[in-house]
């Protein structure tokens, strides 16, 4: 299976509708600033996610569109926050929202975003129980992106995180919102308590996988990929899994060199691009990013085995390649 | 009726509940954040209106507590990314959340708190139909205060703002989430749609009144009822309906001296006491303050008559009375 080509291909139903939501509105500047991240593209991974969810439940895919697209106005509207609140310049290879206009009209624009979401999910064919579900659901995901974020926020200026705190802080603020859709796409299709429960499951390992893989690749992934200069969580200081097991790692006897190498540039604006290799190199050498992404492997064969509850089919296969797409590992 | 006493009994019930929905969560600092506002007091007009309407049409005011709640707590997160937004040093007499912490955590506690919004509107004991109105209502709401903070922002780099543009920012902006308490109380009571339809237009009425009345007394009041210095919307350079009318006077001619005692004030950060007190004195003799108060009036008077679709009653003459209150003319 061609998990990417599957995967555009759904990801183009979802884009049809999805700009539609974001076209009502005023003034022209705040809706601009709404379809900067939107238009952009990226994977939609989120509606795709409640989408598939629905399809290998009871084929209800389609229903299952203005809430994921709710999803994915929600998530836009976080990254426009996250980047006023990380003062980041770039994203996706484009200015962000604060930069293209000004702060107060991308924190206006991530309210209004939100706002909408919520409306758009009143829109959700299904019956007025199952959407007060939705509704319950979404709002409590929300809220624990902004306690992942504020956490993430606090990280920064924290003497030291713990790998668990590292885990809590991703799993709210981007594991909850997987959790949600794929929780919201078993709803809609009126799957079994058990399917529900174990789709909830299944997102949150997922997208706790996902962020961890995102975290290597920030490490070792090109510009290209990352849509940002090389090393740039390094130079921001990111206390990401890597980070958290490298700083440790640095505690014990016989580091030294490679603590210099990495401590010159975390957190260091100026870092060179030489400073950053040497940087990378000692993550290496200290095994922080294998460690990372055994964690990341972990979790993903977790999420599959949450699988077992659906039966047999296409789309039941496109959620398992679908662990693999998120850990880079699709074939 | 002692319309203040009233009120403050109706406040005392919603507040009970109202704390309640901001206990929990972590971590400590976002919470805090989140109480700083709710937890310094308020009149909790939203809630307060949104109850008596209920109680007006059907003795359903409890009912309408969680929504009211959720609107107060919407309220908030505006004032709190309001305050971000116009870099507002303080709020009801005390430092705004983004200087008692910090601007990301400002941004956070806004959107959780948004979220908490909604979650808590879930919780209203309506029909799943009228459940999903409600959602549908206040989202729509927050959607045109997100439309009417953009052009508030967008006013205060425009040369030229109409009176008309200022009455529509003013209807977005504050307007609609005492339209939405009013229409939202009168859901939950199972009003009939005349009654519905009205509620929300006594709602807008007042909402308009109620700013442009507030906009009054930030030149006419005192410290201590505002909560701020005396001439900070002066310094501030914000386009109210007096400032907007004051500067389309000073086109006419005899008005130099008027205009020089205005404009050296206007937007000038560093205006001594004595300059705001000739710019205060030359928008009343421009008749800027009359006018205003005339059209905050004629707002009052029309919202009034949006009563008639309710039977007579105790609740219905505090409508009455809230109007009155609404532009200080509570007796």
């Amino acid at each position: 299976m061609d998990i990417e080509k599957e995967m555009q291909k759904i990801a183009k139903v979802i884009d049809k509708h999805l700009m539609s939501y974001l076209e009502e509105g005023k003034p022209e500047k705040l809706m601009k600033a709404i379809r900067h991240y939107p238009e952009a593209g990226g994977k939609r991974l989120r509606p795709v996610l409640a989408y598939v969810v629905a399809q290998a439940i009871r084929k209800q895919g389609k229903r299952t569109i203005p809430f994921g697209c709710a999803l994915e106005i929600i998530h836009n509207f976080t990254l426009i926050h996250d980047d006023v609140i990380d003062q980041d310049p770039v994203r996706r290879g484009r200015p962000a929202v604060h930069v293209l206009f000004d702060v107060p009209t991308a924190i206006i624009a991530g309210d209004a975003m939100f706002a909408r979401g919520f409306e758009v999910i009143s829109e959700t064919r299904t019956s007025p129980v199952n959407l007060n579900r939705l509704l319950k659901l979404t709002s409590r995901t929300v809220w624990l992106i902004a306690e992942g974020q504020q956490m993430d926020f606090d990280f920064e200026s924290a003497k030291k995180v713990r790998p668990d705190e590292y885990l809590e802080m991703v799993e709210k603020k981007t594991a909850v919102l997987f959790s949600c859709a794929a929780e919201g796409g078993a709803t809609v299709a009126q799957g079994t308590a058990s399917q529900i429960r174990n789709m909830r499951e299944y997102g949150r390992l997922l997208g706790i996988a996902f962020q961890i893989w995102d975290d290597v690749l920030g490490i070792t992934g090109d510009e290209k990929t990352l849509g940002k200069p090389v090393g740039s969580d390094i130079r921001n200081g990111k206390r990401t899994l890597i980070i958290v097991h490298a700083l440790k790692q640095l505690e014990k006897r016989g580091n030294k060199r490679r603590g210099e190498a990495l401590l010159s540039a975390l957190g260091n604006e100026n870092a060179t691009q030489d400073q950053i290799a040497h940087a990378i190199e000692a993550l290496r050498e200290l095994g922080s990013v294998d460690y990372a992404t055994g964690i990341a492997l972990d979790y993903a064969e977790k999420a599959k085995s949450c699988l077992r509850c659906l039966k047999k089919s296409r789309e039941k296969e496109l959620l398992g390649s679908l662990v693999d797409f998120a850990i880079g590992r699709a074939t």
